[in-house]
């Protein structure tokens, strides 16, 4: 494994994201390089702490950067306007000032809640990421979507704002909960899914050595999923289009978040059981053929992920549809696979198709292949 | 008086500022021309809501726009967290879209608010601006400043967005109460100082129509102030520098809003209070001429603005100057005056210089020509 370094193209707002291990033991040096100046605010929480922040500290503090950590509590049920204003308290009760640099160090949540601090406070401060977890290094931290969110809906405040510069720091990974892992492991089968059929048998082939953490395959698993990203979010960074498609299983897989209280399911797990549905939905349409859903329902199974939906009434789903961002005209709007690697967005899903299909799902009636 | 239409010119995201007596009859034809398509939601208070809430409903109405009130407390008081999170939870609760168009009906505080949550909500919806105060509509409702007060400080907590409509009708200003008035009428001769002679020249010898509202004088008024910060924030939307000039009599300003709660001083008259204060310490370091800053007190105190800074500790002062914004590396930066219609940035004061000038004011000691 060695260091290597995609760019995220955006004009001037372009940034690096380097991958590679032990990265944040060189992090201060770094964004001395790229001439990030000022002060730090390290946010990170009880649980990423113990783990990285001394290293990031001294990383960060022998480069000559002062280093004013945050602590937040853990957990995606944090991830509101409350523990927001626990990072603003922070700041300005050590005065921090313009040239503040907040550094995200953890995974999703961390990273979604210091974005969106650091897009407003004192209305935009300089932002790095380092994810810590496999959902945040090939996902979340990239792209600039960051939020909280709401008790009627999941990331429904925030805002489109930038880091400066991501660093996956590989060997982090090894210190995931093995549960956490296979969350991030739905959003990576997520990119096979819409864009890389090539990535996706890469994946059926290499499952075991990546859930074995082996560093060339999982190396190439962050970089493959950062690639696409990048590219996606370079041609459509407020997704007024293309990007909408990275949001396949989140419709409902942000339903089932929502009706869980966000406290029994990781948001790779429901992104999981989303994708089952997704792909099942896009079956019935008759777009996805049989051996193709019966493929997408094996890797994500023989990852180990949970693919049966909490048993949840109907019209509480549908409910918690029309409260989802992607509403337009107070229709849900879905990604379907038009096959494997090849995904599209509608609206357009016959009623009795839905009902059926939620039914079969939150109910736990049989469904053929799954 | 006429209808007139000046351009902020920021590339593909400029926007129309509108003038003219009457122009919220019209509103709802004026934002279907723009484009502007989705359902509103106008944001407004208990004070405003009675005078023109019926009359923007209707002209929305007319024009095909839903329309969901959303009234929040009247108050810099209220420009909090709190009130924020009403917009939020009002939209949400009645499943507003991305389609949502969020409209500013009120003062600077309605306008911060409002652009603030427009700037959040499911990342950014649609935002138009109807300021009904001379403040607003001279100064907070151009430019996409937006944000709320933070305890420890106003408006730490923010985003720039623009608005993409910017609509000042000036009958709206003659149910403005009078203080209100001349609040706005701070702001208002801030523009002749920093930047403009000729119009500071205007407001001493037509100032008596002016605040007769006078409708000529009073639209040349409005419509000199906006072409002057519209030319300022399409050269520097960032503030990275000449838009701080805008900020001229605020650092002394927000420092006695902040030691006063809030709740005894308009915004614009501790602005004038901070005018004095920054006039003086131009004066002070041999900067601005006795004559001008002469001439300077008089127009602000004939225009009866309070001039006298509330009795505060000078400790207290430097304190509340070390948590504003605009500090650099511990030490607050001031806009001074080179000479009526020339203002500079510095941050290069001599401590006696500052301490004496801090002590006279708030210590109430006599100031020559004052």
């Amino acid at each position: 494994m060695k260091n290597e370094t995609l760019s995220l193209d955006l004009g001037p707002r372009s940034y690096p994201i380097d991958f590679g291990p032990g990265l944040i033991d060189t992090i201060g040096q770094r964004m001395k390089a790229l001439n990030l100046r000022g002060q730090t605010a390290v946010v990170t929480n009880d649980t990423v702490a113990p783990l990285f922040l001394d290293r990031v500290r001294t990383a960060l503090e022998g480069a000559g950067y002062s280093v004013l950590p945050i602590l937040l509590p853990d957990g995606e049920v944090h991830k509101n306007f409350a523990t927001l204003q626990q990072i603003f308290d922070a700041l300005l009760t050590h005065r921090m000032e313009r040239s503040t640099i907040l550094i995200a160090l953890g995974g999703g949540v961390i990273g979604d809640m210091t974005g969106f601090a650091a897009s407003a406070f004192l209305r935009g401060v300089t932002f790095v990421q380092i994810p810590t977890t496999l959902l945040a290094q090939v996902d979340s931290s990239v792209g600039g979507k960051t939020g909280i969110n709401h008790p009627l809906g999941k990331n429904m405040i925030g805002a489109f704002y930038q880091p400066r510069l991501v660093t996956c720091d590989l060997e982090t990974l090894s210190t995931l909960p093995k549960r956490e892992f296979l969350a991030g492991m739905a959003e990576v089968i997520k990119y096979g899914l819409i864009r890389d059929a090539d990535f996706f048998r890469f994946l059926s082939e290499h499952l075991d050595a990546i859930l074995d953490l082996k560093t060339g395959p999982l190396q190439k698993v962050v970089q493959t999923c950062c690639a696409i990203k990048a590219e996606v979010v370079s041609a459509d960074e407020h997704e007024r289009g293309q990007r909408a498609l990275l949001n396949f299983g989140h419709t409902f897989g942000h339903a089932i978040e929502s009706l869980t209280g966000y406290d029994q399911l990781l948001h790779g797990e429901a992104v999981a059981m989303g994708m089952v549905m997704a792909a099942d939905l896009s079956r019935r349409m008759g777009w996805l053929g049989e051996e193709q859903w019966r493929a997408t329902v094996s890797l994500l199974r023989r990852t180990g992920l949970p693919l049966t939906v909490p048993e949840l009434e109907v019209a509480a789903f549908k409910d918690a549809f029309s409260r989802d961002k992607k509403v337009r005209d107070g229709r849900p709007r879905f990604v379907l696979l038009r096959e494997i690697g090849h995904a599209t967005v509608t609206s357009d899903i016959p009623e009795p198709l839905l009902s059926d299909l939620l039914r079969d799902h939150a109910q736990h009636r049989t469904i053929q292949g799954l």
